[in-house]
């Protein structure tokens, strides 16, 4: 295309090297590309894999300061390397062994807990002990304290949620260590931040607005599975209630802002009712899932998982997700989907033939 | 002050009023006073002579079609021959009969009702049956349909709560019928909005947000006991949960945004702990309270008012007001606050050493 | 209707009004109409007509502490007895003679100063100097000090635009006296304000956010007729630029946030190409019109007014306004907009087919 | 720490391996750091270096659809590979010849131009031609198509800045190719978006709203020269105008919603005074800068660079950052702070005492 001697164009690029520059026309193709090109792939992570692993590492391995948490990452295979779920999303299996307490650090990376099985862990938010049982959604926003401690004569397991990738991309993080003992033994079967915010609709009058997490802090299952039954209920009665037929969906949002419960992630519970087959949909930004209970065909971009509780599978950005189910799958979900809201950046599509 | 022959500024004054004019500097000291001065009065109305007259207008006045309510407002001593319980509010206790029903309209004016006692009505709210009773607060927000049943053999009241005087000054209202048939003789146990929205911080995910009113429209009894019996008791264990000492409350808001439940009126509910004696507090902006249970002193300006359950009272702007009460008080309050944090008007002030 | 005697009836209503009450049926029709209906009407005053009466108000009364201020309200015919261009709305004509100062006070009234003719007043809000000239809106922020001062040897008049009535319905006013003497007799050609905000699309960086009011306190006619210039050429060039064919606005606003330069008065400029005849538009909500330049023909209601520079009228709630020009006219145009906007209460109709 | 048999543990991490995972308690040090480490560092392109670069490029490479651009980027030594000048920012010179045209092209990605130096260049987007010239700075905000066309026989290089390396990360980005030929040859002083909008405080009433992005999209330097020589004369005045004594600074932002100009970049430009010492300062999130006048040292965490016109420099995350001039500097800056502030994520500390 062009006539240029080839040795003049060498030694310009030479140059660009020597001066700390790299040309754009070479790299376009890979830099703009015409819709998202992720390195992270698809990927499926089966609790009957994860969970032993967890146990054993509950032999092995000590938790205590230094480590601070038995906790054991997703690693996306196309982010080699990286303990990354997803480019911004960090999702690990944590494992508290009997009597067992992590001690108390904070961290300006955003975390929240979910409980697919078992109970016995108290989570001590900034001194408030908190409960974790199944079904639960359990908040520890930036820059909060945080401890736990296992009350019980059996191990417990969850999964940790963080915006871990996002803000080491964004040079964000702080960290800071707490007191070596525990703020509080207390077991409380409910935290302070519940009994002042998880009350339908009211909010104390003398709470201030907070634009920066919520001042709720654990979502209850009880709660959880009432929304999503009444959302099926109502469907069946012929209201407006479902994200589309047989699948209802409620989002964990702060109730002093109607907003995101966390400022980074997105964290919603989906429940597709026996029978159902979902469009499939599109979006940028990623997203995990854990299935909480039944099972299913779930498809992301071009695989195809058959999935059952406790299973954990990864979708990229733009990378098609649909959901089919034979007898009904519970899952919940987290995703980066504030980030691209409050960037401009959002993008969704129905594929309303399939793929 | 002036050397002019008062024959020249007689014939100036004259000239204005054929001009229509009228000229500031013989009125400012009325329109631009120090602090707000307002014509409406401290006010109380007494359940046990409002409920009486109700019962009587049960047997004499009909209700239907074109009186469309059986409600009457409590008039402000202060705006004779307005039937304002402030500048901006309207209050009424309405009364419905055994088996009676009050049809359908909607305006603009955004309204509530309140329970004190009783049960067995259901009101209609864009043909979604909301149950009424003891203790709930039932939301009909601007231009919904809306429509009242008595299923029972038994009459029932309760109070009214609208912005038709801020409305009217300023020319905003509209108002339709609607079909003269109730749209649904359903008496669910929960209304639709409630079972999609009354889930602590949990939102549907198919909801639209909405600015303009709350999806939530009935906020039952047992959650807001519930949320100051809590407050009270996080009181106690140390923690900052009640307004003051010995005083609970809670805002009713909108899951959507954390806003008012309304966009025109706050609605609180306020407990006393037994022994409790607020610190007077005034405020621009008026509110009308009603006791919901239990007993006190109240002042209000310079008036005292002993009150009692479904007792009512009216707080001019910049009245101070302040409750004491020996065995408890339960008191739910509605306002106008949220008018004059919207246009920047909003002042408060706390009088520590009385007034 | 009812068979119920007349008499028992009568006891009733007698004890309504013995108890401070007052039923809704024998008023819904007043209370709760169809659309607005408002006391306010249209009305029409001219500057040929008022001017005249500021002179001679500028020998006949003096201007100092204790009235304030020359100015002489504009009457709505509606609203009897009040001094109230409508009824959110207070405007007035300002006349300062030779050397003449109006002394500093301030109020949570939120006021402007627009110029139709003149110049050599400066206006010194909080201490910095504001020079008012043909063409000019000069702002007063709720609860900022402000004072006048005249430098020359000519009288100079203007309108005051306030949100008074508004304020006294909500009993919201405070109001204090300032220093006697001039804070500021320095003459500036631009305020600091101006200096620091009155860049296209540059804000300080110091500056803080300031939801409250503009930090821009002075728009300068060159701008204004600049953007309105701009607007009917691009029109002419086939851009989107007008409200309407031949119709160009501009909104004066806060630069802080682009919202409205005051929280509750709209300020705009109009200006309509000659031969342009306008659809009829009602919305809720009422205004004040000052024609500034230009004659034509308009239309408020059922009212038909030709007007010509400085004249004024007043536009009540949801009655159509719809202007003619032969030889084109511009318009300042003040209104209550925002706070139907911040209520939820705003409606707005084209009447395509007029009136 | 352990007295776990090694093959144990090797065995586990094998294991860890096979499944996907990674553990924390091995790389916790890395992921979650006490602050920020960015892998980014201090750097410094000269201007000297930079244009002869690109006018090599000028001789050498052809600017047309496919390569689309002859920008040359800066590439931050600490990200080696990467053409990114830091993790978020994208910046580069780029440079069309007499007479070249680039073609058009849209992308999800925020882009500027800035010009230190020259004129003769029109950008058009989405069709509005704009002009550039030495000190102005134009916007093409996201999913905007964009065409360069130079109308004269003199070469033009100017400064692009781009979320190119954000919208990579967050797999957001999507391009298309716009036509072949050019929207317009048209080539006005002014744009139409600054005939609409470039108005101080100044709205028309017909644009909507827009949160997305500003609908002024070139800043002049006229403008921008007054605003921060109105600060410096300011604070001579004895005024708060100035970020710290003998520093201006103005913002370039959205007058729709007084926001940044751009969702995803902060833009600034920065004044300091003949013989200012700046307070260093570190923030959380990066930035460039480019010298538009006069000289000085720049001191970026350990580095110190002596700056002249046209150089610029990036500074990583949490490194301080202080300016000492003697003749006085004038200074570009863009930076991802907006970025940090939506997310929650932002932080910033003054290093009185400096480093």
């Amino acid at each position: 295309m062009t006539t240029t001697p080839q040795h003049a164009l060498q030694d310009l690029y030479d140059d660009f090297a020597r001066a700390g520059m790299i040309p754009l026309w070479t790299q376009l193709d890979d830099l703009m590309t015409s819709s998202p090109r992720p390195a992270a792939v698809p990927a499926l992570w089966r609790w009957s894999t994860l969970y032993p692993l967890a146990e054993r590492s509950g032999e092995l391995v000590p938790v205590g300061r230094g480590g601070e948490r038995r906790a054991i990452a997703l690693a996306n295979p196309g982010l080699p390397g990286e303990p990354y779920a997803t480019p911004t999303l960090w999702a690990a299996i944590q494992y508290l062994g009997p009597r067992e307490q992590a001690p108390a650090h904070r961290h300006t990376q955003t975390a929240f807990r979910f409980v697919v099985d078992g109970e016995g862990v108290w989570t001590n938010v900034e001194g408030d002990a908190v409960a974790m049982r199944r079904g639960d959604l359990l908040l520890t926003p930036g820059w909060h304290f945080h401890e736990h401690h296992n009350t019980t004569h059996l191990p417990m397991a969850w999964i940790d949620g963080l915006d871990i990738p996002l803000v080491r991309q964004l040079d964000a993080g702080f960290f800071e260590f707490g007191p070596d003992h525990l703020s509080t033994t207390a077991t409380p079967d409910r935290s302070c931040n519940e009994r002042l915010w998880a009350h339908p609709g009211l909010r104390p009058v003398v709470a201030p607005d907070n634009e920066r997490h919520s001042p709720l802090m654990a979502y209850r299952w009880e709660h959880t599975d009432a929304a999503l039954t009444a959302q099926l209920e109502l469907e069946t009665e012929g209201e407006i209630a479902t994200v589309e037929p047989g699948h209802a969906a409620v989002r964990f949002s702060n109730p002093s802002n109607g907003k995101d419960a966390l400022r980074t992630i997105r964290t919603e519970m989906h429940r597709y009712r026996a029978g159902t087959a979902t469009t499939p949909v599109r979006a940028v930004g990623s997203s995990v899932w854990q299935v909480f209970d039944g099972s299913g065909v779930v498809r992301v971009g071009d695989q195809r998982y058959e999935v059952e509780k406790g299973d954990l599978y990864a979708v990229p950005s733009w990378a098609a997700l649909s959901v089919e189910t034979a007898g009904g799958l519970d899952a919940f979900r987290f995703g980066d989907d504030p980030v691209y809201e409050a960037l401009g950046l959002a993008r969704v599509e129905r594929l309303e033939d399939g793929r």
